[in-house]
Parts: C-alpha cells; structure tokens; sequence
C-alpha cells in the first residue's frame, strides 16, 4: 500500500546529477505529509520496541530517520559528511566513481552496543550505505536493519550489503 | 520549561570548527527522544493550524524541520547546498567569513504563497538563515517566522534577520 503511495510521488528526473542517470527526486513525497506519514507509519510499524536508535545518512536520511525516529520514541543519530563533526569521532572512508568520501560519527554513540535501524532515502548501488552499517558496527552497534525508502535494484545495492537485513518501502 | 531541557543537552566544544570558536552540539538533544520531543512540541504548539510548509536548512534544519512537519502535519520543504537538486532551481548566494554560498529549492515549491515556518537548529550571524528566508520570500511563500533550538545572542543574528520574526527555544 505505502509502496503504492510512495512510488505516486517520486519524480524521476534524467541526466542529474550526470548524463545517464534518472534520478529519483522524493521532494513530492516529503511536501505531503499523509503520504509521507503513511511511508513513515509502515516502517515504523516494523520495528517497534526492537531499536533503541534510528541513524540515518547525511543530509536526506536525515529527513526520514528524524521523524521515524521520533515516531518509535527512540534517539537519532545523525551520519555525518567529514568535518562536521566536533571530535572525537570514529571514521570510515569508502570509493566512490572518482575518488573518495568520509563519512563520521561522534566516537562513543554505539558504545553500549545499541540496536541501529539505519536510514536513508534511496538506495542505488550501496556504496555510502554499506560504509555506514561497517562504521556503526565497528562502533559497537547491532546494525539489525538497513531501511530505504526506494530501492533502484538494478544497481545492485543489496549485494554491497550482503550479510545486513534490507528493506525497501517500494523497488523500481 | 524546553529551554531548560535543551540547555541541559548541549555540548560545548571549544575550537570548533576553528580556534576562537565554542561550537553547539545538538546531538544529544537528538539522542534523546523525550528531550527532542519535548521540545519539537513547544515549537508545534506556536503554530498548530497557521502553516503550510516548513523548511528546514541543510543539514541539521532538517533534523529538526522533518518531525516538526510531521508532528503540525504540514509538507517539509528541504533547502539545499548548491548542487543537490535536480532543476529547475531557484538559488541565493550570500557572503561567508571566507567566499560565498548557494543555498536552492525547486522553482516552484513556493508557487501558490504557502505560509511557511523557517527552521534550523542554531542561530548563529544569521548569514544562512537570512539568505533562506529572501530565497523562500522571492519565490513567493509568506515566511511567517524562523524558529531555532538554540540562539547565540552575541552573534548577532537577529540583526541579519530584522524584518522576520525569530523565535528561540533557549538562548544563550
């Protein structure tokens, strides 16, 4: 149902932010508040009582992992882009198409072994997100879960989180 | 009462992001759901019912924006860093201690005069929150106020923001 929903109001824009790529906007979704409260309400609905954080991926996990986390009466923690953080943090660097990206977390946030759900808003071939379950569980963290809204599954993004559960609100 | 609470979840860090400065980190707020709560309620209680929209500034105004949409039942609008949305696009560029920055929305989110909420976590010069509400002002919304967690009076931001009404959970 909330697949349904969610798929209504993704906008599929192409040649952003490169030549080849149809991206997927979710502006449309988060601008409505019944559907997006209904996408948040499904997830929700999953992990109550099992978590005690929801982390979501800097900057549009974190428009999903904030009210989600909220929604189950659990902490957020914020995954941050490198240098956005006061130290002391805990670092995980991984590949990207050309070069390289860090992503960070406050280094004592998963100290007392947490349960994580971690959060973003689409997933394409996994790269970030895999970098951030290894950061969270190297942390301490029991990572019981890797939620996103869509899921582009021909990029294979479930193979660069092989050995996480993975769940998809809808997959195109 | 929410002052208080997040007062007492505020960590100071000095020298950061360089010397000289005594950064806000917010995230213990975030990591704790009744604190947060607690404080995303005093904020919906100020304007349950005269919204459409609030936009929340990237990164952490989204944090603080996405539950608080929720929780009023309104759309969020995310204002991005330059770059990050597919167009058409509408940009302001303002100065920065070092250089400019380009803050963007989607040319049309604004298009039938929403009243809408300005959000972000810390005030601070004001440099950022006033490009965003001359951005979301040009592209036709009613900016009915800016609302901040945190408002380091000695800043100044105030000033950069006269014309708007600004409210602070808590002040320092």
């Amino acid at each position: 149902m909330s697949a349904e929903v969610l798929l209504a109001h993704v906008r599929e824009v192409p040649d952003f932010p490169e030549p080849g790529v149809l991206f997927k906007d979710l502006n449309p979704l988060f601008a409505d508040p019944t559907a997006f409260g209904a996408v948040l309400d499904e997830i929700a609905g999953r992990w109550n009582g099992q978590l005690d954080l929801v982390a979501g991926i800097e900057a549009r996990g974190f428009i999903v992992g904030a009210p989600l986390a909220q929604r189950l009466d659990v902490g957020f923690l914020p995954i941050r882009k490198a240098g956005k953080l006061p130290g002391p943090t805990r670092t995980a660097s991984y590949d990207l198409e050309y070069g390289t990206a860090t992503i960070e977390i406050p280094a004592d946030s998963c100290a007392d072994s947490p349960r994580v759900l971690l959060v973003d808003d689409v997933l394409a071939t996994g790269g970030t997100a895999a970098a951030a379950a290894g950061l969270l569980a190297e942390a301490g963290a029991q990572v019981v879960a890797f939620e996103v809204l869509l899921e582009i599954g021909a990029l294979g993004g479930r193979t660069a989180l092989s050995g996480y559960r993975v769940s998809a609100v809808a997959t195109v």
